[in-house]
């Protein structure tokens, strides 16, 4: 655990996390610390580590140290039973190196299942959350965008929506710079409250409170940048977003057997699955409604990612986003009591 | 009403219904009479009509006629109190032909609720079954897929999702002309009941009914054809549905934006925004779990869609599937019962 410097930003990252493990989570580290004015803890398996860094240039020391871990949580698992059964798995004793103070938050690119048991057992949960939201942005061509739940809280009540509401807003003030973000919950039907039942509670409830919404937004309109905040069922809202992720690979291979191999078709395709995968551009997103910085990737993230995700811990926690959430939650809620 | 021939199939066609009325669902009807066998009674204002039919070549007697109706079902109208107001309006009208004989089958481009409303309560719906539900094909690259409910039902339970599979099988067999359609329930994870609530208690319905159900399908693989009918509450269906289609609207400015004005850019962009709008190509989608036949379509659907709808109300006449729906639902809820 030497090697940390006080006055730089430390980050934990879950080095054996992702489909690669080290072969891509050692590499990114040594990218985001020669992009990014941070340092990384790599958390896993000593000797495993070490091997991938002894393959590149020595880093600087105070920049780079091995936090050394047990097992991994696999895809499958249950996280809840994983905690118990090895609680020093890389994303737990990930989380426990940010709660212990050595770092200021973590990265982990594996089981998302288990990021977010990590987060949520170690560090807790804000008052009267039970579980972290993920939101991000989903349609890269509404990058401004971000939608809450994306797949944490798959059977929510509408006190709970406008909770991440509440989130949402300091969200988007923060990381996205926007002032005053529209936001609008995800429905079948333009008209505000039109839709099921669960949309119909938490419009009553949204008009208590003094956030900015502007009712209801429809799937189709979600490419068109109408809202900052956009607030669905965490089911619903994975369903965006796998269902964004799969049109855009059917598309990109359209698009190959249409125009054959050449530059344009190349240059076409890449743009539009960036845009289709825009959430993995930025590495991930932060979980929302714990009490610390979790960064949550997708498991087959390659070097870039990582290192960008890296970047985004580091750039959440100088926003002070973390710190902001309680105190968002505590206004909205007074509101809907009174 | 004369000019209907007792030997070939009438359509009564909601004339005064979607986006452009007369002006396109009257070419449509001549281009329908003239594409396949079938006779059409279009519903409407007679004068309007009239005035649209003038400026064509005047069509066999026997092939068009004339049904008067008074007012139309506007989309933003509650569908339930129109049908107390305006119960002449075109909508209503068009299902009174079917009820009394005068056509096997309506279809409308006009609200869809009114055409469900219009169905409902002038067919009936089959025994257990509240509201038709909607299901067609939505992602155009997996064109054998259809996915139920497309957003009639929007707060379901795990009954009637089993009741859906039910519909979805016979027809998936009688239009698809699939032997055996894998069955599978839409959820955020691939395993056999991850999901939410919802899914997880269908699911153990499904272990009870006779039906090909092959667990759980991920939104990302919705485009790959895994399973020939898709089981989801209608919230989330009409969702894919939307979606999709935003998603297409989208890529398709985006290609002509990278690509110009090209004969490569328009051809692609053409089969991309088919793909993600493929119910429209089809005309629309006949309405399950009611007595009889009712084709609901897109609102800003052309001539050529107008028409191709009429064609599929023909075609699933043909098939059988309005009375095989009622026969598979009482044997899917006997397998449940014991």
């Amino acid at each position: 655990m030497t090697g940390t410097n006080k006055n730089i930003t430390s980050i934990a990252l879950d080095a054996m996390g992702g489909d690669h493990g080290p072969k891509v989570t050692i590499p990114a580290a040594l990218k985001a610390i020669s992009n990014v004015e941070v340092a990384v803890s790599l958390v896993g398996d000593q000797a495993a580590i070490q091997t991938e860094l002894d393959k590149y240039p020595k880093p600087p020391e105070h920049l780079i140290n091995i936090v050394p871990s047990e097992g991994i949580v696999q895809e499958d698992e249950s996280p809840a039973l994983a905690y118990r059964t090895k609680p020093k798995a890389s994303v737990f004793v990930s989380a426990a190196t940010v709660k212990m103070g050595k770092a200021v938050g973590f990265v982990s690119m594996g089981s998302t299942g288990a990021s977010i048991a990590a987060a949520t057992v170690v560090y807790g949960t804000l008052k009267g959350i039970d579980r972290g939201a993920l939101g991000g942005p989903v349609v890269g061509y509404a990058p401004n965008t971000v939608i809450i739940d994306l797949g944490t809280n798959v059977d929510t009540k509408a006190g709970l929506l406008v909770d991440f509401a509440a989130l949402g807003n300091v969200m988007s003030k923060l990381i996205y710079q926007n002032d005053n973000p529209r936001i609008a919950l995800l429905s079948v039907g333009s008209e505000k409250g039109k839709g099921n039942s669960l949309v119909k509670e938490t419009t009553e409830l949204f008009n208590a409170v003094d956030l900015n919404f502007i009712g209801n937004i429809e799937p189709n309109d979600l490419p068109n940048g109408k809202a900052e905040v956009v607030i669905c069922d965490g089911f619903v809202g994975n369903v965006i977003l796998k269902l964004t992720e799969g049109l855009g690979s059917a598309i990109v291979d359209h698009i190959h057997k249409a125009l054959g191999d050449t530059q344009a078709s190349k240059k076409l395709s890449k743009e539009i699955f960036e845009k289709m995968n825009i959430l993995e551009a930025f590495g991930g997103g932060p979980l929302l409604g714990v009490k610390g910085l979790a960064i949550v990737g997708h498991g087959s993230s390659g070097v870039d990612a990582v290192a960008n995700a890296i970047g985004t811990a580091k750039y959440v926690i100088d926003t002070g986003l973390i710190e902001a959430q309680q105190s968002e939650l505590d206004r909205i809620r007074i509101a809907i009591k009174n």
